[in-house]
């Protein structure tokens, strides 16, 4: 198990304004200059130096002391106590996370458009909102199959996607043990955890999709809910007269649980228990305060069938849906594609936004090519920051491995970092409050020579590090005004901390006070740069 | 020196239309349903089993005996030619190459919205167009230091780079041996190569900006550009009055070549001679046909300066120095940033295509955050595929190494691969006529099983086929009808499968037809379907 503070920074428990009783995880980076810059933090107790870690007994139940409302109407959810105009302890939680004042955060649940996916049976996980007015979440997938890993890879790669910035996980197991491995996750998960149902409910009919019921179904659900799981992903919008709208498509249904339904749906002749039976997977949800994952089962696969007549069909049964849960008092988020061009992205965020009341969108990617399988973590980072950008709340992360093989522990960080990377371009972008702020810190850092610091305050200090020690591996180098890209007397960086201090000195930092006070500064400048380089060697 | 053809392919030279003397290179990709696919090569003679390669002795001056039309008023340029109506050999070689018409290639030329970088010296180089109407195009940046590499390390970088699709090349090499290294990079080089001449000048006056002269800048160039040196950038936009614009930003000036010119203009107090010289710069440029590569010198090197003053004032003096070498009838580029947030991205193409005429917009990256060191070719990637996509010609690559070292092999071909697909999806986003076509039939391979054909039509068949081997490595896994990720059983891509079948076999692909039909057809599916599978398990 992978524990300790990432390089440059310490972990930090900060109180939450107004419910004090209450502490938020933050990460603390140390900069040379005795300053510090604090960052969102989602690696859990693992990077805590104090915390004991014993995955055996899992990780102490944060939530059990919380105060937790009466249900309203039967619902016992943040959407049931926000519209009560109830601020809970998790609202207060994610306020002070994110910077936002609680009310803000109550009204963005109440109205749907915001979501905090914390199952009362997962007291252990520390809350997080997804929506569009907050900053651009993460999930990772993790999961065994029928051909590779164990229980205790995957609740590594748990911690370690949670190291490295991931918001939320989800559990996509399909082999044997899904129970267990579910179970060892839960209670050393400090991210909400999301799952497919309906993966494991095949299991227990042999893997024949035409032997599922909703009596199958339902239990596997309670079992699920019971053990805590925060979000489900149900495919309930695949209707029987949508999965034709499929056949003349270059990938069909590349959906596991969309093509699942689809078997169903044909094999009976009948809308699915998924469908039929939507209202009474409502109230169970409302128990344990589960959210919605509505499922695209029918997404599309590939760039050419990006935005047909299947994936919108769906859509808009997604979106009736979405009112019914709402009705019962259950948290909504929507699943978007998959595989999308550029051009036709923006229109994805308008209909979900549109035909949805505004309920978070999570997308997996986009990937805005098909032509780059071993690096669709990069074709889709591009889909990715743009969705994001449109509006998308949550991005599930794509790894090097997609289409080709199962992550290991590297692709999980691979995908977490560069999501990360999507997520942040699409926060500036969002104009996000506190976005820029880091940007600033790290070219701060790069223009001052702080190369320490520089690596501190990035996403993955290790490798960056490990990059500029290729080069330049001498511990001197590490504070030395200039890089190996110009060499020690060639650089710009230099020359134009000079420009600088010598326009500062001369207060000619504008066009009018040059054009009146160069003339006669242009001497002392030559004598004074050459001062601070014989000779100034600037390129 | 890395020969032979890319797995799965072959070199083939497809006469030229219209021009049948001239031969342009196709890679071939064979398909195991005998049907194949061609793509655009920029590898050159290296991937072709026939060729004879020997770096000591160069490639064949390819362009030798192709008709060369007399100067127009003094220039021998493609820019001159297009205008007095001339489509030359260089015209129909490229539109063969694009699938253009060549009258089309030659009115772009003629705008000045596209350029053929050729100089008449570099007859090795096959011939490539950048322009907003054709295919994105990107460019490879090599180059020693005085920290390290050697010339056949350069060289081989170049085929390297080549191979995997870089269009251009820059050897922005400083430190010794440039002229040498420059040699060995164009005698060998299939693809244009561009170079800084400052740089070069610069190691003359011992490296000292202030000592810099028109005469001793002007015999560097005419070193180059009988070295054939096909574009160069020209820091000629750098003034005087705008270097203080640069005092209060986060990072001054990154450009190398701009740092070199706000030196000398501050310590001569003068307008540079680069831009007071402009014009004898293009009677230089005409005689050997050298294309513009106005450069950014005062670029933004971070998100905080993107989009500023001195940025956007330098752009505009570029757009006069755009009228006035087309009017000695050179071609001309425009460079870019650098470091921009995703909402400032359009403004930037807006900008240049109005200031510079149309002229092909040049751009590095941009980045579209400054938070991940170590990953931004992702970084950059996010922003290039949008700026292409908003109407940039050609994007300057950045490899993982950017900010902390030097790319070795490796970060080549990641830095190429990872702009080869931002140029691509851009591609896509503007409908390019040819671009989807890849696509497709890479997704058809995938969903078809046809593991093979899958690597062979991507970006990196190598790593692709390394990856799937990580998790299945049996050959018989290359065509079997599942993947690792669902395991032999689990497989939504097969279950879609019968569901086409099924579907066109009863002709219920619409709406109407399953509503009229499905009821008697629905038994069936289930005896078919499970005939496919027993049992059927698709996830």
């Amino acid at each position: 198990m992978t524990t300790g503070p990432i390089e440059g920074s310490s972990k930090r428990y900060e109180p939450v304004p107004g419910a004090e009783h209450l502490r938020y995880p933050v990460r603390r980076i140390h900069l040379s200059n005795d300053e510090h810059f604090d960052v969102y933090d989602t690696s859990g107790p693992y990077t805590d130096t104090e915390a004991k870690i014993d995955v055996t007994s899992g990780l102490a139940p944060l939530r059990d002391d919380w105060d937790r409302p009466a249900p309203v109407a039967g619902a016992a959810t943040q959407l049931a106590w926000a519209r009560e105009g109830i601020t809970t302890d998790e609202m207060a939680y994610v306020a002070a996370r994110e910077g936002f004042d609680p009310e803000f955060v109550r009204a963005e649940v109440a109205a749907g458009r915001a979501v905090i996916p914390a199952n009362h049976r997962h007291p252990e996980s520390e809350p997080m909102i997804i929506g569009r007015a907050f900053a651009v979440k993460i999930n990772a997938n993790i999961g065994n199959s029928a051909v590779s890993s164990s229980i205790d890879e995957e609740v590594e790669k748990m911690v370690w996607a949670a190291r490295w910035g991931a918001d939320t996980l989800m559990d996509l197991s399909t082999g044997r043990h899904i129970h267990k491995t579910r179970e060892w996750i839960l209670r050393n998960s400090p991210i909400p955890v999301g799952t497919v149902p309906i993966y494991q409910a095949l299991e227990k009919v042999n893997g024949d999709p035409a032997k599922l019921t909703w009596e199958i179904f339902r239990d596997t659900v309670i079992e699920q809910a019971e053990q805590g799981v925060d979000y489900m992903t149900v495919h309930a919008g695949v209707l029987l007269r949508y999965v034709p709208l499929t056949a003349r498509r270059v990938t069909g249904i590349v959906s596991r649980g969309g093509s699942i339904m689809a078997a169903w749906c044909l094999a009976h002749h009948q809308e699915s228990f998924l469908y039929t039976r939507f209202e009474e997977l409502c109230e169970i949800f409302r128990r344990y305060d589960i959210t919605f994952s509505l499922g695209d089962g029918l997404r599309p696969g590939s760039i050419a069938d990006a935005n047909d007549d299947a994936q919108f069909a769906e859509l808009r049964t997604l979106g009736e849906l979405t009112a019914v849960a709402k009705s019962h008092g259950v948290q909504v988020m929507i699943e978007g594609p998959g595989h999308v061009p550029m051009h036709k992205i923006e229109e994805n965020v308008r209909l979900e936004e549109e035909l949805c009341e505004g309920a978070p969108f999570y997308t997996l990617g986009p990937l805005a090519t098909d032509i780059a399988p071993a690096y669709d973590h990069i074709t889709s980072a591009i889909g990715a920051a743009m969705i994001a950008r449109a509006g998308t709340a949550m991005l599930c992360y794509v790894t090097p491995k997609e289409h080709l093989g199962l992550p290991n522990r590297d692709d999980v960080k691979v995908g977490v970092i560069t999501y990360k990377i999507a997520a942040h371009a699409a926060d500036l972008a969002k104009e996000h409050p506190r976005a820029q702020e880091r940007d600033d810190a790290l070219s701060r850092a790069r223009f001052e020579f702080r190369w320490n610091d520089q690596f501190a305050l990035s996403l993955d200090p290790d490798t960056a590090r490990e990059y500029h020690d290729e080069t330049l591996p001498a511990e001197p180098a590490k504070t030395a005004h200039f890089c190996s890209m110009c060499g020690p007397k060639f650089c710009s960086m230099r020359i134009s901390a000079d420009v600088r201090e010598y326009a500062a000195r001369n207060g000619l930092d504008s066009v009018e006070a040059i054009e009146a006070g160069m003339a006669e500064k242009s001497a002392e400048f030559a004598a004074t740069g050459n001062k601070v380089y014989l000779p100034v060697r600037a390129v």
